[in-house]
């Protein structure tokens, strides 16, 4: 077995369900101590997370990533048992194997391989690793990054190990993400008998053409690395239960996940700027989930796209689509972002599996990119 | 006292909370019975009717009404016990004071003090009483009237004795009711995830244009006797709770109270035509809960329209306003009906009162009404 695969196994079978860590921190701090890491651990309330370096000065390339992997569901469902990592058919399954030990094992062979031949490289690497990804997101890499900022430290790049790939791997560099930013909204009316609409206003009637108004409406464009935003109500309530009873007020709860486009404040002045047009009594409560960003050319592209095309023949695709990663709170510090890591067809699912070889293939991604960044 | 204001305490001193009928059609038959009524007692299932008719030819006016009262709630806030009459500043108090026992004290002395004036009236005069129209309705006038015309028996002219009034006794006298159609509608989409808008299908924003019409369509505008058909949403229900997930469908119930310009049939059409020029896929169940219906002129209307007049000296309002009443079962049969009653202001509530005085003049108004329809 390969020591890509060999690692990869041993953080599988440490049961990190998110937020706990299980020991895989440790297990990967042992390794990079070894290869001459500077480690902080960094443990933020319940959440284990530590923050590594190796050199002393230049810039600074960082792989990012979680050790904490979703619960397993029914385990009974599993071929094999999900903590038993096992390869089969040249699959390797258990949970995590995806999603992400696999890319942490990844990084970490590449450093050894990388060191072991430019053990004075230039430059410095980094490793920012949380054990809250997968969970609220509030102790993880959100508070490394403050922490980071509080010792003016910068990273320059960063590698994300999300599994970014859709048929092959290398296939597909997430090189940004959406925003995301939601509302509540309450409209008011006058509640009563549905036999006396005069003296009653009806919430829902009110609300009925904003909302198809909003629904109508083109936000944006998007543009070549984000497509266009978009707008969904992902639920509506209203009503007392009773068939006669008009009600006094209409609940919508609603998301855009926005491109680089337009800005927050944006699409809460062009949403409020309908409400008011109908003429609607409402509150309205929003809440920024991340800011979009995006990475969209510069030597971090450019060093992990020609690492794919030189060791899979394929040009990758750049793209900005799916949901959030730690990469939101990375970006904003200035740092250029990339995510790249194996397929993802069967993450946070029952059998989750990577192809074996692929992390052997994403080994030599990280270690191609590392030396088309600190070797000069 | 009064006779009739002493037959309405015997009426409100029988606990008849629907559907118990407690002894008080025993009461008013005993009485109609001493005076030459025919009387045919009517039990369905749990509730007691009786029909009862004097005369053996000729137009047949009769009176409807209800022995059934709501229940009085917390009776700890009544100042007087419900079903212990007690007259105090001029007002009767008691559970049915209002809705509707002294209607029904009224029509009986009304009747007793006509046959002793006109022992030989010309027509026939008749009671159609249920305990059975402050509950489902099911075993009440519904019934009767399917008796009645099984036997071919005809209602020319009937007076409901409804609260009708407003602010003086007679001020008011309903000469129709709304309909009132209710739809239960599913919109039905795909299931989704925000992040990923193009894999689902909103069904709310499907919805949203198509609600936004319904509640913007003008149905009709109402005619002399009614106000405009009125179409109103009173549930909307849509999403999984979750706020990133698109739900694969929204419920939303709404009703119709509608008038003689449109038929139930036109409402169900024009509704549909709109969900499909919306291209909505969707199911729809329709309930009628009641057809309009209407008496707009005839001898009917003269003869109570006249009788206020002469007893109050004021002209009184023909209104179709408010909800439902057991007149939509009489209607059909081709029966002028009207609803006469006092006012209505403290009925299904805690201290429900009515006017001492005012029922001995609906008593008047009722022997006005006989005499011009049955004495020529």
């Amino acid at each position: 077995m390969t020591p890509t695969l060999q690692l990869a196994h041993d953080l599988i079978r440490r049961r990190s369900v998110t937020p706990d860590d299980a020991g895989c921190q440790d297990l990967m701090i042992q390794r990079l101590e070894a290869i001459g890491f500077q480690v902080e651990r960094l443990r933020f309330e319940e959440v284990d997370n530590f923050w590594a370096t190796r050199g002393t000065d230049g810039p600074l390339l960082a792989f990012a990533g979680h050790t904490d992997v979703v619960p397993t569901g029914p385990e009974g469902q599993w071929q094999h048992p999900p903590f038993e990592p096992v390869i089969e058919n040249g699959m390797l399954y258990g949970r995590g194997a995806a999603d992400m030990k696999g890319s942490l094992a990844s990084m970490v062979v590449a450093c050894e391989q990388f060191v072991a031949e430019h053990p004075d490289h230039q430059g410095r690497i980094g490793f920012l690793i949380t054990s809250d990804e997968e969970g609220p997101s509030v102790n993880g890499t959100v508070k490394v990054v403050e922490w980071l900022e509080a010792r003016q430290e910068k990273i320059d790049w960063c590698i994300v190990g999300e599994p970014s790939s859709t048929d092959r791997v290398g296939d597909v560099i997430k090189n940004g993400r959406r925003g995301s930013l939601g509302g509540i909204l309450r409209v008011k009316g006058v509640q009563g008998h549905v036999a006396y609409p005069h003296l009653a206003d009806n919430p829902i009637h009110k609300a009925a053409p904003a909302l198809a108004e909003l629904a109508a409406q083109e936000w944006d464009q998007g543009n070549e690395f984000f497509p266009a935003t978009s707008f969904q109500i992902s639920n509506i309530n209203g009503g007392t239960g009773a068939t006669n009873v008009i009600p006094g007020d209409v609940e919508v709860v609603f998301n855009f996940r926005f491109s680089t486009e337009v800005t927050e404040t944006q699409l809460r002045e062009r949403t409020e700027t309908i409400l008011n047009k109908h003429q609607l009594d409402y509150e309205l409560d929003w809440k920024l989930s991340g800011q979009p960003f995006l990475t969209a050319e510069g030597e971090l592209v450019d060093a992990v796209v020609k690492a794919v095309e030189q060791h899979t023949g394929q040009k990758p695709i750049l793209s900005t689509a799916g949901g959030t990663s730690d990469g939101r709170f990375i970006a904003p510090t200035g740092a250029q972002v990339v995510e790249l890591g194996p397929r993802n067809d069967t993450i946070h699912k029952v059998d989750e599996c990577v192809k074996a070889e692929d992390l052997d293939t994403l080994t030599a991604l990280y270690q191609s990119t590392l030396k088309r960044l600190l070797i000069r």
